[in-house]
């Protein structure tokens, strides 16, 4: 990669787009050229990236003219409009919405398990779900040793994966509720200030939620495992920034607590955070701004014959999103 | 219970203690006369107990002469050391820690399931850990429909479970965080504002909290139920009042969705807030000051065969604690 991108970042004001930036700075991606391309609300706008500043420029169907990688963070139907334009003009699509996840001609890759699934893309390759990359990071290895056979999962989601506006709305909640003020719900259907919502992403028929599903329809391509199996609860917290997993995963082959230790402790991208007696395991607040996600409160699982118990948490805009990003167009 | 009763609260300055104080007043339970017993440093302040001022007395082996029913709401250490000098007293205790749940000599009570076996009691009735208590009154119906084989569950507790301190120590941490200030930690070993812990109660060897392990130990013994097997990781986080659990139950007899919306309908101190399509679900801030535990989000499990999958909430300061307590003592 000694040649320099062009490089356009899809929905740049966002959250995500923020990090991607920050992303591509501190890995030094061979950036040539950036363009940043949002809604004509935020255009005229201006971003700094390596101490220059960028001026937004409104998103068009003309606007990938010599890009090389386009990464899209603007949402599903941003991306099933536009990621067709990029493609036509050249560029490689790394989208993190869900449009394409689920399309059999895009690989849908989290670089440390299946990057190699990147080589057969026809243009756009697909960024997963956070909550299911992150889960996936302490999965994928146990996976290995031991096969998984099914997971139940609880998520403990902060607010920042909903976007700029729910940090926001977090922040005032908190700040009306200190000064007795009447609390204010623009993004969330109710407060998330001092309040647990069991409710990420829209409902299906069958009582499960559509993000709750992506664990198990995103972890069976992710993973290469038709079979695998998820019932998750994705819960939203009044966390700013890092999402944690509570995960029992039941495996085929005999699991041993020592084993998965090790393969845990070895496993890329991965800090094993896990001395409980010094009140040591993963934090949501220590992985804000980490690249690494954490795993600990392992053991063996009490109710499930062949399981282990763990709690995993990561930087969902990062491993979850921007870094997750990045790490696939590195590997383009 | 047309006699009037001499009632003493032991932790009367705790948060519980209080509540049960206002529930007392609000069932209209019979009080004769009401002793408020604290430790040395609480001793000499006045509470308000039905619009009369009471003086809070240090706790002591003698303080129980002419006491009927002693809540006991102090911590494990203090009921050990007191408990059997109020029941030689004469008192009935009911007590909230976890001191006698599992002595086979004392009855572990809610009365909705089990308040039959507060009649074999030889002077002390012990109220249940409040997620245990919470989570049970969803499942013992489906468990008396299907019969329960297992539970995979993962907590959302209010740090009013902790305590007075813990309240206001989520309190000062957002205020100093608003403010721009550093964090203290008192209370908890790691900052609880925008931060969820995985840690409630402290650690056995097997990786499980005492705290996790109180679902399957205090559940089989509530339920009459000796094969019950629960997994559960409990977490703390931001939240005033009011735990909520998500919970997968796996069954032995073959369940059905219609037959379990029609037995938790049926259950008494459970209301169904199963509306999604609404963003009707239970939510701890609803559930706060509220005798009733909520369900919502009932659906069959996809990951299990023969499971349902559920969310319930409740105050854990009531039905976790001083509303089922008051409840014993009105069986007594």
């Amino acid at each position: 990669m000694s040649k320099k991108m062009h490089v356009a970042i899809v929905g740049a004001t966002g959250a995500v787009g923020i990090e991607m930036m920050k992303v591509l700075e501190k890995r030094k991606f061979p950036v040539g050229k950036l363009t940043l391309l949002a809604s004509a609300r935020s255009a005229g706008k201006t971003l700094t990236f390596a101490g220059k500043e960028v001026t937004v420029q409104e998103l068009k169907e003309d606007s990938f003219a010599g890009v090389n990688v386009a990464l899209f963070s603007a949402g599903a139907s941003i991306s099933r409009q536009f990621a067709a334009a990029a493609v036509k003009a050249g560029a490689v699509v790394v989208d993190n919405s869900s449009a394409f996840r689920m399309d059999d001609k895009v690989p849908l890759v989290v670089p440390e398990i299946n990057g190699g699934d990147i080589t057969t893309n026809s243009g756009i390759i697909a960024n997963p779900n956070c909550t299911t990359a992150i889960t996936l990071m302490a999965l994928w290895p146990l996976h290995q040793a031991f096969r998984v056979k099914r997971i139940i999962a609880s998520s403990y989601q902060a607010v920042s994966g909903t976007g700029a506006q729910a940090i926001e709305e977090l922040r005032q909640q908190v700040a009306a509720i200190e000064a007795g003020q009447p609390v204010e719900k623009k993004v969330y259907p109710h407060q998330i200030a001092f309040n647990v919502l069991p409710h990420v992403d829209s409902f299906l028929d069958t009582g499960y939620t559509k993000e709750e599903m992506k664990m198990q329809n995103e972890g069976r391509r992710i993973m290469h495992h038709p079979t695998f199996k998820a019932s998750v609860t994705c819960v939203r917290v009044p966390v700013y920034r890092a999402h944690s997993v509570a995960v029992t995963a039941e495996f085929e082959r005999p699991v041993d607590l020592m084993k998965a230790r090790e393969v845990l402790g070895r496993a890329p991208g991965l800090e094993v955070v896990d001395d409980p007696a010094n009140a040591r395991y993963p934090l949501p607040l220590n992985c804000a701004e980490q690249d690494d996600c954490q795993v600990g409160r392992l053991r063996y699982d009490c109710a499930v014959d062949n399981a282990l118990a763990f709690w995993v948490a990561g930087d969902q805009l990062l491993k979850g999103a921007a870094l997750n990003a990045v790490q696939i167009a590195e590997k383009i």
